[in-house]
C-alpha cells in the first residue's frame, strides 16, 4: 500500500510555531489552576461505548470514533449490525471520562474534588476551517461542593487564566437553569401533547422552548416570538414570556428584578446565589473583565441543573468557553448524587487567538546557533560541546548546527527561525 | 445501558500523585530539550491504516486498535474482510506519524529539523502488570542531520534530562547494524535458501541471526551458540563468529579491535563514527552515567540503519530507552531518503521507577487551605477572596474549603493531603 503524507481527514499536524505557544499555554494553565487548588488527572482516550452512549453527550453521540472488536471478539459474520463490531470509542468530551474516573477513584480521592483535566478529544464532525476533528480540552471540575464557592472558584480560576494569556474586557455571562424553567412556568406554557398521544401526562416543552431562546443572538426578539407562537404557544404567553426579557437588566438588579417578578415560582435561595457569585466574582476577580447576567442563556447540553455560564470575547463572535453545574451526572454511575460543577475553557480558539495577534512567548526570543566547520577533530569538538553545556546549563537555547556550503543562506535562515546570535567555528581557530 | 466505573481493559485512571509527577516531568523534558535546539511538534492520534501497516512497526502491527468507518462508508453487508470496515487506527509509535509529517511538511521546517514529540501511543498487547494499552512517549529525532552531530547532541540531550531527573550511574550502550552485518559477513555464514526454493538469490539470514544474539544477555553465550548451530549453520562459523564477542571491550578500544579485525568487511568510517560519538559525549556529558560499545545490542525494529543505541539502569532491569538511526524511512513517505536519527525515553517506566523511589517534585510542598464556614456573609467572602488572590498572585497555592462539621476529621484530611497551612475563618472573627 503506498503512503499517505497527509494527516487524516480532519485532523491536522501542528507545526513548531503553534507548539510553541500551546506548550506555553499548557504550562501556564497547569500552574494557574494549581494556585487554585486543582489537581491533573488523566482518563484514557479510549471510553466505553455504553458510557458514551448514555444520553449524555447530545449530539456528540452520533460523532463518535468507534473502536473495532479484535481477534476472536470480532464475528464479522454473525454481525448484524455495526454495534455488534464496536468495543469501545474516542471519547468526545473529557466530562463523561470525569465522572466515570471519579467515580471508579472517590475512595481515593479528597472531597471536595478539584480536578484539572487536559486532554484531545474526538468528533467525527464535517472538516471546516478551524474545526478540527481532534482538538484539545481543558476542563476544571469541583466534585462533591454543594455550594457556590465552586462557581465562585472556578470562574475566579478561569478568569485569572485568560487574563495571564493577556486576554482582557471580555465578559462572563451566567444564568441559571432554574431560572430558565421558573420563566417559562410563570409565563404559563402550556403542556403540550406529543403528536398522537393524549393530553394526560403531557409536559412543558422546556427543551424545545429553550432551543428557540437560544437564537435570540441570531433572530431577535421578533424572531424569537414568531418561532414560540409557530410552535402552538398563545401569543398572550410568548408575550408575557418575552416582555420579561425587556426589563431584566444585565446585573444583580436584573436578578433582583426576576425574584421580585417571579415570586412563588422560583425558589429565592436561586436567584440570591446567583447574585452571591457575581458580587463575590466582581469583588475578588484579578483579570479585567464583567460579569453579566444573561437570561437567555442556555448552554447546549441537558445535563445542566444548575448555574450556568459562558465567555464571550469581543475580539471572537462566539464562546470561548463555558460551564455549569451539573449535579445529576455522577449519580448516573455510582447511584449517589454527587454535587459537580466544571468550567472548560475554549483551547483551540484559546490557542487561534493567540496565533493572529502574533503573541509572542516570554522568554522564546533569546536562541543561539553555533555552526561548526565540517570534520572537526575530536578534541576541538570537546572544546565546542563543553562550551555548549556550559551555556546550556545556566538557561541558554543552544543549536548545534553543521555548517553548509552556502553558509550566508544558512546563516538567513537561522535567523528567520529567530536565531539572534550565531557562532561559527572553524577547526584552525579553536 | 449500564454506566461502567472502570477503564476500558488495559487502560488506567491516573490519580492525582502520580499526575504530580508526569507534570512536571513532561515540563522538565519540554525545557531540557528545548536548551538543545529541540521544537514540539504533534500528529494526531489517529493514523491512516495503509501508514500503520507499512511494515515499518514490526509486530505493533499486530496490535493496532482499528477505527471504524462511518456512515455511508460502512457497507456492512458487503464486507468480506475487518478491514474493509477500518478507515484508519490509533498510532501504535511516534516514528511513522513523524516520518508522515516531515513529508508533508517539510517545506516549512528547517533543515536539519531537530523535533520533540510527546504524546500517546495504543497497542493492544495483553493487560500485565505495568504495562498497559496507552502509554505515553516522549521522542526526540534530528531529521536531514548526516552526521554524527545528531547521535551525539540526542545522547547528550537525553542523558542530560536524565541527571535532571535525578538518575545516575546509568549506561548508553551503543552498537551500529553495520558492525552487526560486518561481523556476521566476517564470520563466513552461509545464505539461507527459504524452505522448497533453489539457493539462487539466497541471501544471508541476518535478521534471524540477530534475533538469537539478541538474547545472549537470557541464554549466554552458549545458548547462543547451540541456538545458531540448531539453525542449520556451522560449527566453525558460530565460533568464529562468537570468538568476536569474547575478545571485544566494552569500550573504545572494542572498536578499534573490530576495526583491525574486520579488515576489508567493514567501512573504516563507521569504526571512527561510532568510537568520535562515544569520545565526544564522554567529554561533554553533564550527567553521571557511561557510555560503553555493547556488539551485542540489536534493537528489534529492522528499520535501523546505522548506530543504534539502549540506555540500561541498574535499578531497573530492563531498557528505559533507546534509539538510533534509521536514513531511510521518510524515503518511503517522500521517495527521497533524509537522514534521520531519533532517541526515545520510556516514559512510562521513568515515571515509574519515581514513583517507587517517592520522588518529591520540588516546590510542590508548600499549599494552604482556607477553611470557611458555612453561609459566610457576601462582604466578609469578599475579604478572605481578596486574601486568597493576594497570595496566589505572590505564588502560593490556596485551596478554599467549606468547613464540614467534623471539623477535625476535615483537617486531619488536608493534612494528609499536603496542606502544611490550614486557616479557618469564622464569620464572627473576621
Amino acid at each position: 500500500m503506498a503512503m499517505k503524507k497527509k494527516p487524516v481527514t480532519g485532523m491536522k499536524d501542528i507545526l513548531p510555531r503553534e507548539m510553541e505557544i500551546r506548550d506555553y499555554a499548557i504550562g501556564l494553565i497547569k500552574d494557574t489552576y494549581k494556585k487554585f487548588g486543582f489537581t491533573s488527572v488523566e482518563t484514557p482516550c479510549v471510553e466505553h461505548i455504553e458510557n458514551l452512549s448514555s444520553k449524555q453527550g447530545g449530539e456528540n453521540e452520533k460523532l463518535i470514533f468507534k473502536i473495532m472488536k479484535r481477534g476472536e471478539k470480532l464475528r464479522l459474520e454473525e454481525a448484524t449490525s455495526a454495534a455488534d463490531l464496536v468495543d469501545g470509542g474516542l471519547r468526545y468530551d473529557l466530562t463523561v471520562p470525569l465522572s466515570r474516573y471519579y467515580s471508579n477513584n472517590s475512595n481515593d480521592l479528597p472531597s471536595p474534588f478539584k480536578a484539572l483535566q487536559m486532554g484531545n478529544v474526538w468528533r467525527a464532525d464535517r472538516p471546516q476551517k478551524g474545526r478540527y476533528r481532534q482538538f484539545m480540552q481543558c476542563d476544571i471540575d469541583i466534585l462533591g461542593e454543594p455550594t457556590n464557592i465552586a462557581e465562585i472558584e472556578l470562574i475566579l480560576a478561569t478568569s485569572t487564566l485568560l487574563g495571564k494569556l493577556d486576554f482582557s474586557n471580555f465578559t462572563i455571562r451566567i444564568n441559571d437553569r432554574r431560572i430558565l424553567r421558573a420563566m417559562v412556568d410563570y409565563a404559563g406554557f402550556e403542556p403540550v401533547a406529543a403528536e398522537g398521544e393524549s393530553s394526560e401526562g403531557a409536559a412543558i416543552d422546556y427543551d424545545n422552548i429553550f432551543i428557540t431562546l437560544d437564537k435570540m443572538d441570531k433572530i431577535g426578539l421578533d424572531g424569537v416570538r414568531e418561532e414560540l407562537i409557530a410552535a402552538g404557544n398563545s401569543s398572550e404567553t410568548v408575550d408575557k414570556y418575552l416582555d420579561l426579557f425587556g426589563k431584566i437588566t444585565p446585573d444583580v438588579a436584573g436578578i433582583k428584578f426576576l425574584k421580585d417578578t417571579l415570586g412563588e415560582y422560583l425558589d429565592e435561595s436561586i436567584t440570591d446565589g446567583l447574585a452571591f457569585i457575581i458580587e463575590s466574582v466582581e469583588g475578588a476577580k484579578e483579570a479585567e473583565f464583567k460579569m453579566a447576567f444573561d437570561p437567555t442563556l442556555v448552554r447546549g447540553m441537558s445535563y445542566y441543573t444548575g448555574p450556568i455560564f459562558e465567555i464571550s470575547m469581543d475580539e471572537y463572535g462566539g464562546s470561548v468557553g463555558g460551564g455549569g453545574r451539573y449535579d445529576e451526572m455522577i449519580g448516573r454511575f455510582t447511584g449517589n448524587d454527587t454535587p459537580a460543577c466544571g468550567f472548560s475553557i475554549g483551547f483551540e480558539r484559546i490557542i487561534m487567538l493567540l496565533l493572529e495577534r502574533d503573541f509572542k512567548v516570554p522568554g522564546s526570543s533569546e536562541k543561539t546557533a553555533f555552526m561548526i566547520e565540517k570534520n572537526m577533530p575530536k578534541e576541538k569538538m570537546a572544546k565546542i560541546l563543553s562550551m555548549a553545556k556550559e551555556r546550556r546549563a545556566v538557561g541558554e537555547n543552544i543549536n548545534i548546527v553543521m555548517m553548509k556550503k552556502n553558509k550566508k543562506f544558512q546563516k538567513d535562515q537561522l535567523t528567520a527561525e529567530g536565531y539572534t546570535e550565531i557562532t561559527e567555528f572553524f577547526a584552525d581557530k579553536i
